[in-house]
């Protein structure tokens, strides 16, 4: 997730475009740089580092003249944040110069073939691919150009270009990341978020997939993957300036529940090619692979749910021993670790120090480490053998929620990986998963469109004091995160029990009206969990269940019953979750609680 | 744990024989027993089973004749629940019937030298060699040979006596067990405790470790050890039926709080010969035990606490890696295990349903299974290969408290008894291990004896809504357990956290006034601990500190501090679980909650 900007009129470009690239910093903030034509030709100035550091750089954009530019503010996903990978990405002539927003899943390929015909690289970036395409196979008839680009990348972008031979226009294109275009007094904009041109303009085309735009001052001109024309209409923008940073939704935490689909999608797609699971970014071969004897998960409050939902992965498609460890805890208990142990790490920032203390402890042991992390070239993702990026862009809310699922994709695709690599799984099986695993992105979008089921009973019980959430297996483990998200976000005193064990206690808080939400998705259990509904039913509990949609006779004991798709067990809590964000999500809005800074937590925790 | 009564006088023997062992029944039910004197001679009726049996068979006792004669209620220790096992044990001759509560540590040895002057056995009772002991040692002097017999035998008991040449007396002695002597009008009484004779008499004598009693109709004689008369004194009881079932404690709970010097010591000390751990009850070899791989500890409730500890016991003194799971999660997981596992399985009942289930998984996959029970001849007990018995005697009320106590004490035993087969301390280190083992019941009572400190607390913070107990490794442990015991008898929520965890989303439910109990024993982690407990101080939280006696910088950053002594790392739970019981009892008791018999809760879960 990066943020694109693009200006053409008659006022200096450079101003406008930091003005805009500050309201998408949101989207990324590990580089920035911009790319402006003037009489001196096209010059591009780029820095690592917040947007300030290129702001300082060039006074404001008042040290670069000119009236025509694009923009960018970086979220690491292809080479680390430094100046070199930051966009603009600029062809090896010189003569195009490229902002994206995506990831172009081919980009090795691509860039071998062109390195092979001589074209010669700087930067890391998937970005720079296009750049150098553009050049390359520009022949005279710039619309030709791009369109055969396009048509030759696989993955997502949004995309700014500009040309040295067209110092009057800006370029743009889009496929599965957003990317509006603004209609100015003499003006045009290109952006990824309404927000970035909002103070200059409040009417925008939305380009579709597929589609190009040619910018100029007075004129916008699209087309479709054919060259044709194509007639498009333009959008009135009533949102204020912070409705508009958050996409339209209240809080960044239901913009980020609702970005999920994309986000996991984001994850996935990239790494499965001819219906097998290739981690092109991890360098395990399965003679190291079978050495392990072990796997050791180390993380934090929702990194942590990843890992317990991980235990049960692994242990049922590998069946190799898995711990999952609090980092807190694991840094202190002089654990069981060797060369033998495949230590993974998980850390949406990169940069929690508890984890990170624990990966230097196991480093220290011998351990070899894989890490699952967000944050391009953070901490951990630069002292781990092995990184699994989640791309799910940066996360605004404290309260993580797409941070999670993506956690879970990476760990459903290693899980796969390592199983095809050891042999654990048949043709048929690995067929069966990969299908069940490229299909939730469009699962869970499924639940998003009946989220005001959620909405209404969490209307009924958003004043409880205690609630209580209770499953079994892979369903307690997503019970202690759908149980963290409500604390965090409504200060309720929430709690997630493994369904079996009630009896042995914490039945005893159950008594009229106190609101149990029972995760009953394992099929094989299921039966077990209509037993522990029926005996906190009988302490006269109200329920809220939680199963796929096939098991309808749960509804003979809950006052309420949320449904989800059936798929492979291990992949269940990926979509049981979905409801329990929403749930906390609601909750908290209707005590009205501050959802997107609660009280005393903080985003990334880098003390101990 | 038995009961054991005794009657003299003038009214038929047996009714009142019943009488009294049903009110100590709460003692032990696994058989009962009597041996009665009549014109026929002595006679012994004993049944396995709850004292009705033996009820029925004896028609409430109208069906034996006789004035004298003495009962027993059996409380499985040594020798599984049966006919033969039961009290009274007869002496070969016939002469001699005794009732014994407590354990003789020696009687293997002191019975294999009467076996080979020719005595025969029928039980595999400790008892039976008391009995066989007086005939073989008697030569006219009934007081010598008493006090010869006591002398000799090592460990506790309390005694009731018959012998066939003094068809008017009861004889009686005691060391480390209770046993009181009633006062009537022409009649004596023996007994565990009160409420057996209380319908009969409230004048009692209190009979001193070493004291020797003889009772008549309308005497009673005391000897020390050297045979001399001694003087005593009689108590007049005032309490009422019900308290005295108590032990004049309001409610079972305090009772058995207030057991645990003596129900961890009954453990411990006829485990420890000559500064070394001797378990003869199981007999894995050093070879076995080295080829374990791996510990699986299974338990429910307050036994999967205990399980907690033993993982931080297990893998810092022997590093072999132990995973622990709660019964219910571990049967339906799919466990990795096999012939190199070790399965320790832990429950008081010894049914416990799920973890009996667990057991039965175990033994499929061919662990090897060592169970820590505290009912002899359970099904656990019967079905696992090796069993290690905690001598708690019967826990009357719900929420566990002296089984926690005794299950940890073997956990202990069990530690260093590995750790020596195994090589892996020292000459000094198991010195050291072993005095502070040791040492643990009179720390135990030192802090009982500050019992009003933490009454003092609760009154303060009784009406709180939710609780949460912090600490990190085996305070962690200690405080899951904390946590469990308000829950279950105070229906106050409340929750343990991993204290480093706190930040990473609980830390949201702290607000003003909200109280944390923090344990911080781990002289190792104190440091951290008073940092996590400075996060929630600043969060307006009241703080009460557990720390060991040294650490009274926690003072500066806490509301109230309760110090325990100081102890090996692993051992620390054991001694700072008992403020946390007796916190959970005072506040439950200031709230009137029905502390014997919480709501919803049963002892012992023989269903799933």
């Amino acid at each position: 997730m990066c943020g694109i900007v693009g200006y053409i009129g008659s006022d200096q470009a450079a101003p406008i475009l930091l003005q805009g690239l500050e309201k998408l910093e949101y989207r990324g903030y590990d580089s920035a740089g911009v790319a402006v034509f003037s009489e001196d030709g096209l010059k591009v100035v780029k820095a690592k580092g917040r947007l300030r550091v290129l702001n300082d750089l060039i006074d404001g954009g008042k040290t670069l003249p000119g009236t025509l530019g694009i923009g960018h503010t970086r979220w690491a996903t292809h080479g680390a944040p430094s100046d070199v990978n930051s966009h603009p990405q600029t062809s090896e002539g010189g003569r195009f110069a490229v902002v994206h927003n995506g990831i172009i899943e081919n980009y090795l390929y691509l860039k071998n073939h062109l390195i092979r015909r001589g074209v010669q690289f700087v930067s890391e970036t998937d970005t720079e691919v296009v750049a150098q395409m553009l050049e390359y196979y520009d022949h005279g008839d710039i619309l030709e150009t791009i369109s055969k680009v396009i048509s030759k990348v696989e993955g997502s972008y949004a995309l700014g270009i500009i040309c040295a031979d067209y110092p009057d226009r800006i370029f743009a294109a889009r496929k599965d990341s957003p990317l509006i275009i603004g209609v100015g007094q003499g003006e045009s904009f290109i952006a990824s978020d309404i927000p970035a041109i909002l103070s200059k303009t409040r009417d925008i085309y939305r380009l579709k997939d597929g589609e190009i735009a040619i910018l100029q001052r007075e004129q916008i001109e699209f087309f479709n993957v054919d060259c044709e024309p194509v007639e498009k209409e333009t959008e009135h923008i009533e949102w204020d300036i912070e409705a508009a940073e958050k996409g339209g939704f209240e809080h960044f935490m239901m913009k980020e529940i609702c970005e999920q689909p994309k986000a996991v999608r984001d994850t996935i797609t990239p790494r499965i090619r001819n219906g097998r699971v290739v981690l092109d970014d991890i360098t395990l071969t399965p003679e190291q692979l079978r050495r392990f004897t072990k796997i050791c998960i180390v993380a934090c409050g929702t990194a942590y749910h990843v890992g317990v939902v991980a235990k049960y992965a692994f242990e049922e498609l590998l069946r190799i021993p898995v711990e999952v460890d609090v980092a807190s805890e694991f840094r202190y208990r002089t654990p069981i670790i060797g060369e033998n142990t495949l230590m993974i790490i998980i850390s949406q920032s990169g940069e929690t120090a508890d984890t990170l203390a624990a990966l230097r402890e196991a480093k220290r042991a011998g351990c070899r480490v894989l890490s699952i992390v967000n944050v391009v070239g953070s901490t951990i993702a630069n002292e781990s053998d092995d990184v699994l990026y989640t791309w799910a862009g940066p996360e605004i809310s404290v309260a993580s929620t797409k941070a999670y699922s993506t956690q879970l994709a990476v760990i459903y695709l290693l899980a796969l990986y390592i199983g095809e690599q050891l042999g654990c799984f048949s043709a048929e099986q690995i067929d069966t998963y990969i299908a069940e695993l490229e299909r939730i992105p469009d699962q869970i979008e499924t639940m998003l469109a009946h989220k005001e089921d959620i909405q209404f009973f969490a209307s009924k019980y958003f004043n409880a004091g205690d609630m209580y959430f209770i499953g079994r297996n892979v369903d307690y483990a997503a019970s202690l995160e759908a149980s963290l998200k409500l604390k965090e976000i409504s200060y309720i005193h929430s709690e997630a029990y493994a369904a079996g064990e009630l009896k042995h206690g914490p039945i005893s808080l159950i008594e009229d009206g106190t609101l149990v939400i029972a995760l009953a998705t394992d099929s094989r259990l299921f039966d077990k969990m209509m037993s522990n509904i029926k005996e906190v039913k009988a302490r006269g509990a109200a329920v809220l269940g939680l199963a796929t949609e096939d098991k309808t006779e749960i509804e003979s004991q809950t006052d309420m019953v949320f449904y989800i798709p059936k798929t492979s067990t291990f992949m269940l809590p990926s979509l049981s979750v979905i409801p329990m964000q929403l749930f906390a999500y609601y909750v908290a809005s209707m005590k009205g609680c501050d959802i997107d800074k609660p009280r005393n937590l903080a985003k990334s925790v880098t003390v101990e």
